[in-house]
């Protein structure tokens, strides 16, 4: 490993990202190094780079972005039996701490103390090569690719915000924003089974997109009709409503749509506070329920990929090479010539 | 059962309430006759002599109010095998349509067709005798007294809180609003084993009450240093938060006193929106869930209250006879010389 | 109606079907009545037809056979608001108290006072014309035929089972037991995202219909060394295992071929008795959860029809008119010519 | 600690246990050094010194017995915050590998590569001295004794076969077994809500410990006819059975007692394999689940402990030192003189 150099963009400031070469770490216990392949541009990305905080997240630079990544494993670390030096891999980006009460009952997802790529102070994978813990990172079937394997971060999104609304064979759902989050809860419900899926979107331009991967109808949110367009597609109120958008009106709407006993997921951060009908929510028994990313979701991701159950593929509408990794940051954030997921590629 | 009066007390308007005598009715197919005993004022009865409506729901008089009610069984109709004449029974007062997909999935406090006592166009039970599906009428233990009786239709609303919140052995449970719903919550919670219960109210001559039924704390919901003062008392955050207030104020700290991963369950019905904290509760996957009644309780509340796991009884304060209802209501709204809850026996 | 003739297929002892023509039943309060057009021969019409008995279930002279059917309403009883005549539905067979413990909690599968049709003595649908509960007659989405109204009723056992077994995406499922409700579980097992399904039977034909429905492997169930085979193929141990043969090996294998903390689902019915592995299952916490019938399935069943996400079509492999309904038992008692799904037709 | 002696009871062969001083174990990264002050004597314990063997797991000696333990924190290892030196602890004895699927899931105890004291190879807490993963050793509240802490473990069987149960408030249950486990499963159950609970036993002496402790009736299990003695105490089927027996007998008796739709749990170990009413279950939907240890419990088990909803003190019978840690076997082997829980304080 003495000749390779570890190209990497890093966030100076707002608005300034800055490639440079950073050592090759090495795999400590339980770690394997990965030699990043393929990494995918979170709007969370965009952000820290144009913002330089999310809520109480705040850019302490120089900061390492991305956090959907595969490759391959170049090397292991003491202790590791899986994955082996050669084995392609996702890497699932949150390592909890393993010991609090929420690691030992399965909502790891919930650890106070997980360290997460990308996430403030934690340096995350626009970079050749990083060093993560050996059992956070998934073997990729045969014939999944590098992107897919990429994609596995937003599908888990999607797919916890599933099982949290329990979607479920015959479910009627509604997601509200369709942007790449919004398309792979759509991709999770139909996997789960759901029998109509209705998205509604302010942007009419990312409806069709909805439509092509499976969503029975597609809605502008700007509609003031929109909740009788919704009923009608749906054929009723919908079982599950999954806002991706973060708006007030889209999570009122949601609740409004959805029928009583039902479950509305609250995927997308808007503002920190929100006037909602909360008691026509609470009087129909319609649970209101939020994700922080995900748990135990991987290894299922990828055998609905595998599989053919999910296809995540048309969600990638762009490829840079690292050295372009600000373009790559630009089109995903101005949502460029209909770009959806935009990919940084570090080989 | 030809010489059988039937004194009954009617709303004819807001704060109108009349005695009058109106005919026995007859127990049809599949239902009892049923000579009330006790019914406990609530506070819907209460709000409609008082405003004549509670939300969409809008008084058409003449009727009926109570529906917390016991009694003894006088007459049964056609197809009935149980109970039989003679039996001592609590009446479930809503009786829902048996066909439609809540029904049939076990959430029958959803049905849209539901017929509930007191709620208008539906007569209560502020007579002395009442018609009643005879599954609905469930047979009282020998030791428990027709109040008891009563007051399982307030237990379940705490009963069906705590399911709601899986309030389970070991939860620590905030719940706010010491009236005789947050108290039949707190008695609920204990017998689901929960190991910490903190109430808060913004009466502070409720709290010594709720301490008496079992509250490890009682709370000044004023004090603005609430969610400290819970924290203390609990010993950290709380796994389930109950509000009975309906107070956006109390909701809020619901909110932010319950742990990741914890639920929020309302019961008290405030205004019909809220300013909530939303991405605090999601981003914490804090559920917030509202419940409608209650479902499938009566037996479980029977059972508690037979073996002592619950003790309803201190929860009655007054007691009058059905030709002081007017008196029994007034007691009950104006909360006067201590009132929790009020009774009336249509003896 | 008065000059409709009611042929009726009626079982008069072992062996003795005789055609007769019965009177048109008429809709009682809550009723429709349906003119069938299809139903589908069951294990059980078999059983019944060659041994007069099923386990304590034993044949009362004259019975009517037949209960997996489909028709159009052609008169609707007093009370009956929906379907309405014209409508063509699907018939779920069972039509519980609705007023026991088991009905008011969602699990109107279990209700003691079931009558279901064609067991004994409930008359079944081997008949022109029945009458049958409205609310248990679902209507057929515009493109889904009588034969596929008709197979719910075995689909809902699949569905059932993989509610019971926990089946969702990225399962790794074995069913053991290839006959149609194997097959309709692998069906049920495919829509709820199981990503990989391996089938097992002792009879080598039944096996490539399984893979053409989706199986990811179809194995001898007779192979000594099947449980490495079933291992190989699922890439491990299964997350769920569904018998649907009831033979003591197969839920043998069943158990051991089961994750830690997986499910073992028991839909096929053999010796009332049988020798377990169970301290294994027991130490790995592998749930054993049998089925009776199933529940809350219709709606969802043909939702998942209509919109294709099922196809039980190909399980049809014979249709006789209701004159011919002994040859139907006789193809599908012997599985004749490749028989999966028999269907007569009273039209 | 230079001068600390470790004096420790150590398994030689088959009744071969002799005191041996062993080096003072020093804490390793995250782990603490606790000095054992009581540890319960378990029938594993005495099962191992008398026959070396549980089924697969055989003794390799030397090796040290005993996990049920708690003591006082004397030193903490590198990156330990939590529990401090000085600190009362419970010991949770099974320390899984924290990164396979199972503990990631929250089903830790199902680890395949679980260290858990006591089970060969992995020596056990009859000593002075043991190193410990400081998560999991737990603080004891202030009034919680050291046998209480060490009973904690047993306890955690009886929750852990609660939770699996589904046991809940007004749930009627059947303990088939009054041994140690079996009594610690009717105190959780009781804290669960349990209004019911029947306990079985060939041996009637154990009966009156488990009235004492709250059961509602204690049964002869050599009773001819024990299901009716166990439907006229439980007024009817009931809702879970938790066999802590062993027994095939007592495992079909629990099924046959339980409710349609109820749950059998199998807690105690038998025979490798059972012959059982498998059709019983299977079409009633009684689900029949095993339990393997624990998991998520201890932090429970110690709020029930400190807050009197569970008092295990009268389990306790017998105390000695660890010098007579081979009388403390005997006595705990031969149940003598009304022996229950037998505990070894190794101080």
């Amino acid at each position: 490993m003495t000749q390779r150099t570890n190209l990497t963009a890093v966030l100076h400031g707002v608005g300034d990202l800055r490639l440079e070469e950073r050592p090759v770490p090495s795999a400590g216990a339980n770690e394997v190094l990965v030699a990043v392949q393929s990494v995918g541009v979170c709007g969370s990305d965009v952000h820290y780079w144009q913002r330089g905080r999310i809520g109480s997240f705040v850019v302490r630079v120089p900061l390492i972005l991305g956090h959907e990544a595969a490759g391959v494993v170049v090397a292991v670390g003491p202790g590791v039996t899986h994955p082996r030096e050669g084995d392609r891999v996702a890497i699932e980006p949150g390592i909890p701490c393993r010991m609090c009460v929420f690691c030992k009952s399965g909502r790891y997802n919930l650890c106070p103390d997980v360290r997460f790529l990308a996430t403030p102070p934690v340096d995350g994978s626009f970079t050749r090569y990083v060093a993560h813990a050996a059992d956070f990172c998934y073997c990729l079937p045969n014939d999944v690719s590098f992107d897919e394997g990429a994609l596995v971060e937003p599908l888990s999104v999607g797919l916890h915000a599933c099982r949290r609304g329990g979607v479920r064979p015959g479910s009627r759902v509604l997601i509200m924003g369709a942007g790449p989050i919004g398309l792979c809860a759509l991709l999770a419900a139909r996997a789960a089974g759901a029998t109509t899926i209705v998205v509604a979107d302010l942007r009419p331009e990312r409806l069709p997109v909805a439509v092509r991967l499976g969503a029975d109808a597609g809605l502008s949110a700007a509609d003031p009709t929109l909740l009788d367009a919704i009923g009608q597609h749906a054929g009723g109120p919908v079982d599950v409503a999954i806002d991706c958008s973060g708006a007030e009106s889209a999570v009122r709407a949601a609740i409004q749509a959805t029928v009583s006993g039902g479950t509305v997921v609250l995927v997308g951060l808007g503002p920190d506070e929100m006037r909602l009908p909360i008691v026509d929510a609470a009087t129909r028994e319609v649970d209101i329920r939020g994700i922080f990313r995900y748990a135990n979701t991987y290894p299922v991701a990828l055998a609905l990929i595998a599989t053919g159950k999910v296809d995540v593929k048309p969600l990638v509408t762009h490829r840079f090479p690292l050295e372009d990794a600000e373009t790559a940051l630009l089109v995903a954030h101005e949502a460029r010539e209909g770009a959806i997921k935009v990919m940084v590629e570090p080989r």
